[in-house]
């Protein structure tokens, strides 16, 4: 018996679940993709890039075409925008067509950046970064030679657009509720990368709350106002995170999470719902360290979480186990602002202690390279471990070139739940031009391991 | 009671035991390191750097001064070799001096080059490089402006030399036995070395057995013999590896396994030998996924070993239970050619085939960061698996910028025993200037586990 498989969304994770699917099942079988734009399988994290002008157009952040995944035999269809999922007579709505009918069906609507709820929000000028027409809309904006731009905002969509708009040559700055950029990262690192901003120019203003925008008669933003004052704008780009896009599923009565996030089981199977996944940032996922279910939305995420789904509906119809599960995350991320990397994974001091866990944390700074090569600068590592188990919690690192991609040494090693005494006893890769003979994250783990002792 | 520690060889292992357990001795207690050269903390590591002109004095290859450590209440003796170990009497006899008696010992006699028994070997002109008396003498050797330099070996240092002498403008020949260069690395990304080499203008010769050195009249080599004719050389160096200094061990009836490294517990105590501890390039250690004593003289290994025996012996004369324990290896290594970077982890191929596994090799080009960022570049990660278990058993990079660091990834996997699945769902640090949306790494893993299914 034939079966059609229904995908809604055709980023990252649809069209990864797609391509698993239709790779594994026969040719009667159906794969159907409903995209509500005109793109495929783009990176949205390239998009600050394609701002900055690095990357040239938006064709480069696009992996796979529709036409690519034609050829694969997966039906696309594209400007199509599902009004409704009815999972009890498995169809879904399509604005200005006919239902479609669905034997499993796979939600991948994404995420939508953050636009708070303020007055003049709905004014021109004021931009979300998520998907390329977004992009596109920055930077015809940006065309028009704006003598202001705002930034709301400094995780790392914010930074990544600061930097896009000063290297552009705009007036930028930066506008953060917090008291320290990047709330991610501890304060301590947070003052280096506000020291960076500052030294490229930036207007950097932290406790600042947004209250509003001013617009003028044409309806185009003129000012963002705040608890600090008002300040001039002609472009607003919006870098408050991102929820997820779950308001079908919710309509549904499917269930929900952090941030509006869809709840799954480790096979990306929404409980309750036969023959529904969900995958991407649409969903929540769980932390490998506290068991709690966040929204993470990275592509990253999004590409394995669609592995895992293709998985499971293939052995789901052809009545074989699932080979693969998603063991969730521990928040690892990683940026740069111009030559200054920053990354972190697992727990910051006050997500371990929210946590239950007793964390201790130290930093240090230490040398990229051997501190003897030429041009070797420095980075610090900050590490939280935990006073009762001795388990590693996490690690946050900014410095010099070389330095964030150690953070995967910490990041697998929170997978596997080492202490910071098996980290300093890792036999990690040691070259002068490389590193000095204990590598950072072993530097950090035995400033940990004393801390512990004292 | 006060009691005396002895150190024999005050390099990196040795003096990381000095100073450990001299910070936790009472002032009656006396630490002595017996130091037959006159360095101490240096890094032999940084010697290629040191003659390619990139580092400029041997000073800056100190880490500490014997007077560092003197301030530190250690009692440094230069000059001072070391001829016998009186394992009953608890004695060291010193050549032109008293014994010296001690309570505890430490043997941390380091390592030696490989010097072939051939035929003019004892020429002048044909060096190893291990202490930085080495260096000078390399390096005295090619201010006299040789017209030919001849390397002998091509691993880490054999590469890393003859890097340096082409920088210097020499031209420079390597030859290696082994049918590719790197036999540490497989034949495949070997050959991408070799590549880089000959571009470079190193004249390469692999397959190729030296049998002999022609000498002069005042004893300087003039060339090369070989299996495959005569080298014109006024300078050899020989990358040929190294071997444990164990004489003195040896004829003290200690345990010696893999290229005369002594035997020690994983608390670096000398099995059978009450009071004897020994760390650094003088021992075996295990490796961890073979269990098999191996030697693997490296910086890296000598600073944890030297912590593990000085946590030891101060456990022991403190009648404390000692907190550390050196878990073995898994083989990491690093290098670079040029911008050519170079880095391996666990087991090759015929290792792990060796070693009882069932192997699966798999091999990918990837994107070192993604691949539309401008500057990328490419990479190849090589890696094995076992057939029956799924573990990962190792993994060997070459490539671009940024690529090489990545094997730390795999060298945290393999402490931990992850499968290759698990390597497929960690959660490592993406954003377009670091990676694509799967890590280097992951890419090969994926590889892996295709393999495995088919």
């Amino acid at each position: 018996m034939s079966s059609r498989v229904v995908v809604i969304g055709g980023d990252a994770a649809g069209m990864t679940v797609a391509s698993g699917v239709r790779r594994r099942l026969g040719d009667d079988d159906e794969v159907v993709v409903l995209e509500r734009g005109t793109w495929t399988s783009y990176s949205a994290c390239g998009i600050p890039y394609w701002v900055a002008g690095e990357v040239e157009s938006p064709d480069d952040l696009v992996a796979r075409t529709p036409d690519d995944h034609r050829k694969n035999g997966i039906d696309v269809r594209l400007d199509t925008e599902v009004t409704a999922i009815d999972t009890a007579a498995r169809t879904v709505s399509v604005r200005g067509g006919d239902p479609v009918s669905y034997d499993r069906l796979v939600i991948a609507t994404g995420a939508a950046p953050v636009r708070p709820d303020l007055q003049g929000i709905e004014g021109d000028g004021i931009h979300g970064v998520q998907s390329l027409d977004d992009g596109q809309a920055v930077l015809d904006e940006l065309a028009r030679g704006p003598r202001h731009v705002v930034v709301v905002g400094s995780g790392y969509i914010g930074l990544e657009m600061a930097e896009a708009c000063v290297a552009r040559g705009f007036d930028t700055t930066v506008l953060e509720r917090a008291p320290q950029v990047m709330p991610i990262i501890e304060a301590e690192l947070g003052a280096s990368v506000a020291e960076a901003m500052k030294g490229r120019g930036i207007h950097l203003r932290t406790g600042t709350d947004v209250t509003g925008f001013a617009l003028d008669e044409a309806g185009h933003v003129t000012a963002v106002e705040t608890s600090d004052g008002s300040y001039p704008a002609d472009t607003v780009i919006l870098g408050l995170g991102v929820t997820a896009r779950s308001s079908l599923a919710d309509a549904a009565g499917l269930p929900l999470g952090a941030k509006g996030g869809i709840v799954v089981d480790d096979r990306q199977r929404v409980e309750g719902f036969d023959g529904i996944w969900a995958a991407g940032d649409c969903v929540v996922t769980r932390d490998r360290l506290t068991d709690e279910l966040i929204h993470i939305p990275l592509g990253t995420h999004a590409n394995k979480q669609g592995l895992v789904a293709a998985d499971s509906i293939v052995a789901d119809l052809l009545g074989e186990e699932p080979r693969l599960s998603f063991p969730g995350v521990v928040q690892t991320a990683i940026t740069k602002f111009c030559s200054l990397e920053i990354s972190r994974t697992g727990l910051g001091e006050k997500q371990a202690r929210d946590a239950g866990f007793d964390p201790v944390v130290v930093s240090k700074e230490t040398s990229n390279w051997a501190g003897y090569m030429p041009g070797a600068g420095t980075m610090t590592v900050l590490m939280v471990a935990d006073r009762r188990s001795r388990r590693l919690l996490g690690a946050q690192i900014v410095g010099a070139e070389d330095a964030a991609l150690r953070i995967d040494v910490a990041s697998t090693a929170l997978a596997a739940g080492m202490t910071v005494d098996d980290v300093v006893m890792l036999d990690l890769a040691y070259a002068p031009p490389f590193s000095s003979v204990w590598s950072p994250i072993q530097v950090a783990a035995r400033a940990a391991v004393k801390a512990l002792a004292g």
